[in-house]
């Protein structure tokens, strides 16, 4: 049966690392203002914020991964703002399990790209380990056998064990397709399986197993060495909002996968398109009781949208775009102030808050208020 | 004399205020904290940094300037350099005259775009407020009469006094062309008169003792408050970088001047074009240092540019852009903690930082240090 058109994205996957005991790594410190610890060939970036991981640095480069060209073309297909929501996403739930103070986060080194590419595609003959299902040779929205595993996501944490730095952990996302997009001919119209919340629970609980099992026999990976796997939903083409996470399991040895826990998130764009109801109607009208005082603050109306984050039904998070057309330095200024004072007076507390303003000429002033802090932190770009 | 292409742009300027007296304006916060405080008509930002001002809004809208579109459409011919630099600078100056605590700051509304014409203009027979020289006829290089003053800045700083908000000082910018663009035909080639730094000084000052006699006799205007010229020399057209402030003068009351003052300023990119000797070669050394642990940091090679600005002889600030390619938002935030890391080890300590880092998609992340802060805040822009 002839394989048609495939959206399958690689993500951040690399060489084998083989020699993980035998890595130099000298003099870490603990300190999380700490400048980039050094020997003759690892090195960690360093971090100014003790809610942000050090990175590893080989032979004065950072670690990247070796499918890197490879996920930038496929970017567009599977859509930026999956991709930049499961990696943060990934993160966030990884430091709950591997603290930032205790591990150096390193890009996924374990999971080669031509692994990869098996793991994502179709069962088939030529393909033993792919892992989603076998083409049943039917094209129909309904009766085909979708793509259920779209992208695959690979993080590694490094520990230091006197002067080595070794894998302490592995996060792993699978990024599951609600919406499969298809076409029946090369070129042709594209078609949409829709697939279920159950199915995409029991498909996805099958392939983390199997992923588990697969990750222990690698070499380099212990059998005791923590794995922590992922459920992530794909948003659909059309969104302008990532994904989110719906299942998480931590394996701490061998292949036992331990008990799996629902993640509870929801992703939505303020103000909702169609009059689509909001996720939280209190969060829909403190937001656009914020807007409406933004708006015409200037005499060219300035646009604004956000990103709202739930998570356990309640609001995480808040990211505000603002569109402008003004220009000038003092204005946008002004407007910076007026905009943090509108948010502190209209903007639900708690959520972690950041505001973009942009103009034409690009992005003109940030505005930020971390999760759970009373203040914001303002920033207008300069030019001397 | 016909007159030919003249690149005279306004900024800022709009309708007389002829009511000053009369601004409804309540219950303003001392608090830099505050929200906007809110009367029938006039309110202001409120602000959420001390070091900044609050801005005067008026029937809901930012009081913007009448010559507001003009300003935008001369932008590019003066250089968005130019201007930004003026803007930020002139307010910078007014800070040290007018506290952000005492005084809220107004986009200048004194001088009519009208009148803004006049005085940028060429003295003539149509037009005795020009505050340029009248044409001599010539067109050469040297013996032609140059355009010595090119934009005209007005700020105000506003009192309350009671429940009334009233005009409290005056800060003018008079932007002078060391470098005269002009052409001899329509759509000929370009030409430039240089003009010496003593002309500009003495040109500057005659200048603004007409401006501030003219702005005294301005309805609002009080015979006392104080009105701060500042004379700003415009960078090249081919600067990557604004021009600085050279001279300063308080008129207190009157058209009394008082004693002027010279501004040390200097501007520069690092690293400096065609082996130029840099202002500061320790700045320039720390600053090569720097940019060679980045931009090896990531496969593809990232650009790293700065503006560099000197008072009195010492840097003052440094405005570091970093343009690179790599997308994944892990990568982009190792590459910040790394950056971040990288600036507290190599860059001077004590001057003002901001560096920007910059992929395809637009600003991936920013990096800060206050002036005389020790250390950096980071934040990478997120989506969900």
């Amino acid at each position: 049966m002839k394989r048609f058109w495939m959206a399958v994205t690689l993500l951040l996957t690399a060489g084998v690392l083989g020699a993980c005991s035998n890595l130099g790594f000298n003099d870490s410190s603990e300190s999380t203002a700490s400048s980039g610890t050094k020997t003759a060939t690892y090195q960690t970036t360093g971090t100014v914020d003790s809610g942000m991981y050090q990175g590893v640095i080989k032979n004065g480069r950072y670690q990247t991964s070796k499918t890197r060209g490879l996920a930038t073309s496929t970017n567009t297909q599977s859509g930026t703002y999956n991709i930049k929501s499961m990696e943060n996403g990934l993160l966030d739930l990884a430091k709950k399990q591997f603290s930032t103070s205790k591990y150096v986060f390193q890009e996924g080194q374990l999971i080669t790209e031509a692994t990869a590419e098996n793991w994502l595609g179709r069962k088939s003959k030529d393909n033993a380990n792919g892992l989603n299902p076998a083409s049943n040779g039917k094209l129909d929205e309904d009766t085909r056998a979708p793509i259920y595993l779209q992208t695959l996501l690979e993080q590694d944490f490094m520990t230091q064990s006197g002067s080595k730095l070794q894998l302490g952990g592995i996060a792993i996302a699978l990024g599951m397709n609600e919406y499969d997009y298809y076409q029946k001919v090369k070129y042709g119209a594209t078609y949409t399986t829709h697939i279920s919340d159950a199915k995409l629970v029991s498909e996805g609980e099958s392939m983390a197993a199997e992923i588990v099992a697969r990750l222990r026999r690698l070499s380099g990976v212990g059998k005791n060495v923590p794995i922590l796997v992922t459920l992530y939903k794909n948003a659909g083409s059309d969104a302008l909002v990532g994904g989110t996470f719906f299942r998480s399991v931590l394996s701490t040895s061998g292949s036992d996968l331990g008990k799996w826990s629902t993640i509870d998130q929801q992703n939505e764009t303020l103000p909702t398109v169609n009059n689509a109801k909001p996720l939280d109607s209190n969060v829909s009208t403190d937001f656009s009781d914020f807007s409406e005082q933004i708006e015409n603050f200037f005499p060219t109306l300035a646009g604004v949208t956000a990103q709202a984050h739930y998570q356990d039904g309640s609001l995480a998070g808040l990211n505000i775009s603002i569109n402008t057309q003004f220009y000038s330095e003092t204005e946008i200024m002004s407007f910076t102030q007026y905009v943090a004072t509108t948010a502190q007076k209209y903007l639900p507390d708690g959520a972690k808050i950041e505001i973009t303003i942009a103009s034409t000429a690009g992005t003109q002033a940030l505005i930020t208020r971390e999760a759970g802090a009373k203040g914001f932190y303002t920033h207008v770009f300069g030019s001397y």
